[in-house]
């Protein structure tokens, strides 16, 4: 096959992880190894950096600071959430991508998101086919949320499960450490989906983590919530922890946490949050009891300094088969992660999936891994997450503090009036 | 001098910390060599379990049990806050626990905790002395306040201190990642000290900290919080990291969460929390600007995987030395940290200081120290905190998670029936 010369772009887009900048490292490293690229540039906030033509020159970055990316969380060029349009309907923004792309001579299209992120990195590919730009485009996944279809696992997901379990098995040591009642109510995030929330049970492997775990896959109500709780408090001298995903709704559809905020991001989903002090204060209604809620807010998403080995590795791996992909003549597709299990023990291969079968869509936990009447899950979810979640991998210390990377961020525009 | 032979008795009290149990440790390992102590108990619930004869026979522990407590968060014997009466008033509890330490004939008493904790250890040595009952009582500082008065700093303060500062350069990078504003506004815990909220600057040592942080040792203005929220804003595009400590208090006294609640625990306290949601509302609102309002709850006092090794280690000999002390005659004291710079190399002397000077005192961050008009702190506050915050010390892995200390907790209880 022909040998595709030109420039690669690389975007990074929706909720930044811990492990994001690993897969940025990975397409990085890998694409200025490649002679057929001849640029590699790094776009500021995704899809809008493309449009508004800043973007910058990753080869004039030190190799060095390149992969301490592996260990700094967020999304080091800047992240967006901006929804293309359907471009039968308005095709301005392809039409500039466009005029970017040939500007720059750009044939290759490296994308990181999420759902709605392959849902651009899908419609960017079609558009460049149908435009006859030959650019050959590929998605990384990258979500907590653990929500992408095709994928056995996504990164970022097990290092914010890994922080999840850590951190509740660390407060359930805290919250239970006085003679006396304690219900803590804990907030993890995951959308709509409950994978992330779920890993709340690998805190409970040798018997100190969550007592009650609520996912958005079964319909909450809050009578039965405030019961579970009542049940556990009668066998514990009133001490409880019950984990709850943003994302629960009751029977009508409707997110419980929605009586707090009627706020909405861009692509029209309800924002979260809130919802572990409303519980909170339900129990402490109900039952008397002293309540504590806890939000794991941003540091479930960033705690870099807990992340998972194997998520870390994963996603530095999955940056680097995107870029292989491409050199080698496959476009459309997103990277996506088959397990392999050889003697009980975990191994993950990489292999290109068509884009439209990722974007816009969300994998749930499957119902018969959610046991204990709706607040546990089975050995099942504990044994598909447990090897995600193994071994430590963090920056350097400097100063007692983990030194994250430094990018000159050179800018990559032409300037047209020189 | 006539060694005294007897039992010992440890009782953790107050708010855990990350190295409660590393003081924990280090008292039992020593007291445990030690032949002049017969027995070494650990209580339930500090004071209330040795009025209730519930404590446990350490020497039953495995050693490497008893390790794995210096790396253990919580206190694991579980702890209280129980305020003991003036013994001139109501000698009840007193009476008790001397009746309790001849029929046990406890010699050694040692108390871990903070200024309320200090107060019933020295409450309890003047009874004891006066009663004619030979003990030796020591107490062993513990707070994440950082407040106790004698000592340079707290075990605790600064694996706290080093949540805090690594969690804020995380938070920075997630929360400034899109090209939209965000102010968070972050609370941390250390009651009526701003020791710990200042180690935010810690953060902004190379420059990704926070933007501005507010202790309680200056009266809070709304008015000026909003404006100086503002001025970080207009200059930054509208992002702002803003740090407040619960303990803030308007100048006529009275705490800024206590609109949020009106609890207080039974040492009178208020009982602070929901202040950062208070106030991102409050800059929502005069500014339209989106805010997120994130506690670090109990995570900052209970986050041993990211627990300082000075922190660790200096916690586990002031344990050591509480019993060497007592061993060698010393009694009515509590053990406290004087600093020494040798070469601008920090290490960290043991002495005993008379335990009265420590009950119920609160010790403040220095006036000087305060600088920007009141939201920031100077370099004399980074070179106190940064020698504290050094090294890794965590426990070992199994399944990936933390390995805690899994203790028999074998009852001490003599059965009088039998």
């Amino acid at each position: 096959m022909k040998k595709l010369v030109g420039a690669c772009i690389f975007g990074q887009s929706g909720g930044p992880t811990s492990v994001i900048n690993s897969s940025a490292a990975g397409v990085f490293a890998e694409a200025l190894k490649q002679d057929c690229v001849t640029k590699v540039y790094g776009a500021a906030h995704g899809i809008k950096g493309m449009l508004n033509e800043e973007f910058y020159d990753m080869g004039q970055e030190d190799m060095k600071e390149l992969l301490l990316l592996k260990n700094t969380p967020s999304s080091a060029l800047g992240s967006v959430r901006y929804k293309l349009a359907d471009y039968t309907k308005d095709p301005t923004d392809y039409e500039r991508l466009l005029e970017v792309f040939k500007k720059y001579n750009i044939r290759y299209f490296f994308y990181n998101g999420g759902n709605d992120s392959m849902d651009t990195c899908n419609k960017v590919s079609k558009f460049m086919a149908q435009s006859g730009w030959e650019c050959r485009v590929i998605g990384v996944p990258k979500t907590i949320d653990n929500d992408l279809y095709g994928t056995d696992h996504c990164p970022g997901f097990a290092s914010a499960a890994k922080y999840i379990a850590t951190t509740i098995k660390e407060i359930n040591l805290d919250a239970k450490v006085y003679d006396t009642g304690m219900v803590t109510i804990i907030e993890a995030m995951g959308r709509n989906a409950g994978w992330l929330t779920a890993s709340a049970a690998l805190a409970g492997l040798d018997g100190n983590g969550a007592d009650l775990i609520y996912l958005p896959e079964v319909p909450f109500s809050m009578e039965k919530f405030i019961n579970d709780v009542k049940a556990v408090c009668a066998k514990n001298g009133n001490k409880c922890i019950a984990v709850v995903s943003e994302g629960i709704k009751f029977a009508d559809g409707k997110y419980v946490s929605e009586a707090t905020t009627s706020a909405t991001d861009k692509f029209g989903h309800a924002q979260l949050g809130g919802l572990a002090a409303r519980l909170a204060d339900a129990v402490k209604e109900a039952t008397g009891i002293k309540t504590r809620a806890i939000e794991f807010s941003l540091m479930q998403r960033c705690a870099a300094h807990l992340a998972s080995k194997v998520d870390v590795e994963e996603a530095f791996k999955a940056g680097q088969k995107a870029v292989k992909l491409a050199v080698s003549g496959v476009t459309d597709k997103m990277v996506i992660f088959k397990r392999v299990m050889k003697n009980g023990k975990y191994t993950c291969v990489m292999e290109p999936m068509a884009l439209e079968l990722a974007a816009n869509t969300e994998k749930t936990v499957p119902q018969n891994w959610i046991i204990k009447d709706g607040t546990y899950v089975s050995k099942e979810y504990i044994d598909y997450a447990l090897p995600l979640i193994q071994g430590d991998s963090k920056a350097p210390l400097e100063n007692g503090l983990p030194r994250f990377a430094k990018l000159k961020k050179v800018s990559g525009k032409i300037n047209d009036k020189k």
